[in-house]
């Protein structure tokens, strides 16, 4: 079972929902991944993180292959018993945090040299390796292909070229995961804004992907500097040339607005650390953008975070208890906002999903961009 | 009901183990109180605190006055439904923090003047003022008088008229609490390390507060750097003209050992923050001392922090994971610790308990000193 069971329950324009059956669990789509960096999800429990709805989380590759080391990690028993969660894992191929957080990386056919950023060790990491560390070492449900995250703004020939090469490690990736009953691999789309190599990316990977190879297919390179507008744009054109079938998974994604607005144009699947890298900042996100708990206005303020949402973080604590830990630099105020924003982004995908099985997901979408104001 | 009911089920030596009955729920004597600073236990959740057996918990007169304030606590309904906690609460008279963390202090017959050491801002606190504060405005179960610090070490006389002023303020704090139904006020006995003033303070608050007056007695001055040799001396000469029938609370007390040898002296409550914020650096409490997790030699410890403890944080995640998120600098490393080293805590004074019940108290400690390595 190389490739995951995907049913579509209902469809409403371009916007799906259904449901990603893995041995593990199924996934209901439009789906958002909390982002689980180095086996946690910061500052939130796993029994929490499954409380708010959440069907699959994320972990980073590169991280875990830095510390505790994924040969590790396979020695205690794998990323789900590591980790304490047992539903399905997706993991990142590790080439986009190489490309963000190590230092002296050296490009090549082969794959990436780099150094890492916690103890300057040297590594490489190639699309075989990427390969062996998520699929056999971590022991991902789903796995990335090791794709080059071309930088942006880029040429039209730069993006050429490692949109190219993208696609050839996207290859040996499918050559190095092979037959697998339990677990399937994604590719990743790139080609930055120019529609002819997203074009180019989408039917190749689909292409070589078409004969049970790719469980699913990734749009990398976006939420890295474009925009709103032109994130929406490619996401216009790429999915058109996307199997209609199989899952798709915008990468890093992102804000309220730039869920919804992805899932009207195809998308099925997010993962972002904008819920807990912002509640440990005092933000709270709501459907009309996020505001600071901080602000003075909250010191007095008795009413819950989100009455609606049916999450103990989200209703059990007044605004001025959670404004008052948060200006105390208390643990438990980030504790409280990145499990209560994961809650409201795991709620927002829930309203999604019915609102496209009832029919009325383009009302949503027009409610939606009328009232946000992040 | 100035004074709660305090029912002695088993005595053992000097050791007593029994009920101390309040509106708010019972606390079960040896009794160990969890540190909620600024209306939180740094780190862990209301509901952990109280799955861990904690009957009670400290609430910082002097952290809350500053950040939110009382009488903003008060507006926001109390400390128990601003923190979340509806056991009781016993909260400190805030002289000890003004002594240890402000600025500026005056001190005079009438109180304490300081500067905050968050904004500077100026602030006295007077015995009617922190009775006003504890259990006007933040609503304390259990308020303490307001006394003076002691420093250590001190001469005789420096001694003798430090806990001549306390003496005093207790009578002014016995005054300013008055008749209440619902909550109670305790003495604090000072004298640094002479027996003669120990004596003295002891008696003259013991005199005063027999009229119903005060609900229990609290030692004060111990843990300021006398060492536990000089502490358990301290100890035996003081409890010694304590009340029996009262309870006895040795403040900001300490390692398992000083619990264990306080105990054995007569001594029923204690606070500390030393699961929490040991608990933050790495630091898991056992009865053999304790060790940080972050040694090397748990990188690969497949066994949980604890599993005689039935609590999640002690038998649900390996040493291991434990390790890594310590190592890591990960929130949920502290978090886990915290919670642990509370349950830790919490289940020594079960077992002390039990011990006392079933008069074999004498060959727990005996065990206890045997093994401890701290
Ligand atoms: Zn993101
Ligand atoms: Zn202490």
């Amino acid at each position: 079972m190389a490739v995951f069971p995907f049913d579509i329950h209902a469809r409403e324009g371009k916007a799906r929902t259904g449901v990603l059956r893995t041995p593990r669990g199924d996934i209901r789509t439009p789906a958002f991944m909390p982002v689980g960096t180095a086996g946690t999800v910061k500052g939130v429990y796993m029994d929490q993180v499954k409380g708010t709805g959440a069907d699959i989380i994320l972990g980073n590759t590169y991280h875990l292959m830095l510390r505790p080391g994924a040969e590790r990690v396979k020695k205690l028993g794998g990323l789900h018993k590591f980790g304490g969660w047992s539903g399905p894992i997706l993991t990142d191929s590790g080439g986009f945090q190489v490309w963000s957080l190590s230092k002296l990386r050296k490009m090549s056919e082969a794959g990436v040299e780099f150094q890492s950023h916690l103890d300057g060790s040297r590594h490489m990491l190639s699309p075989e390796r990427s390969i062996e560390i998520q699929a056999d070492l971590l022991g991902a449900d789903i796995s990335m292909q090791l794709d080059e995250c071309t930088a942006f703004p880029s040429t039209h020939e730069q993006a050429k070229s490692s949109m190219e090469l993208s696609l050839r490690w996207g290859r040996r990736s499918l050559e190095a995961f092979g037959e697998r009953e339990s677990q399937t691999l994604f590719a990743i789309v790139q080609g930055s804004t120019f529609p002819d190599l997203r074009e180019k990316s989408a039917i190749s990977s689909r292409t070589e992907g078409a004969a049970g190879g790719y469980g699913g297919y990734a749009i990398g390179g976006l939420a890295v500097g474009e925009g709103h507008e032109m994130m929406c744009e490619v996401l216009d054109f790429t999915t058109l040339h996307l199997p209609e079938d199989r899952p798709r998974y915008l990468m890093g994604v992102g804000k309220p607005i730039d869920l919804v607005e992805a899932v009207a144009r195809g998308v099925d699947m997010f993962d972002c650390v904008i819920p807990t890298r912002s509640g440990r900042h005092g933000q709270v996100w709501t459907d009309t953008g996020p505001y600071n708990i901080k602000r003075a206005e909250f010191s007095e303020d008795e009413s819950p975070l989100d009455e609606t949402i049916s999450c103990e973080a989200s209703n059990a604590y007044s605004k001025a208890y959670v404004h008052h830990l948060v200006r105390s630099k208390e643990m438990l105020g980030g504790m409280i906002l990145s499990w209560h924003n994961i809650a409201y982004f795991e709620d927002l995908m829930a309203r999604i999903r019915s609102a496209i099985f009832e029919q009325r997901f383009e009302a949503f979408v027009e409610e939606f961009r009328k009232n946000w104001r992040g």
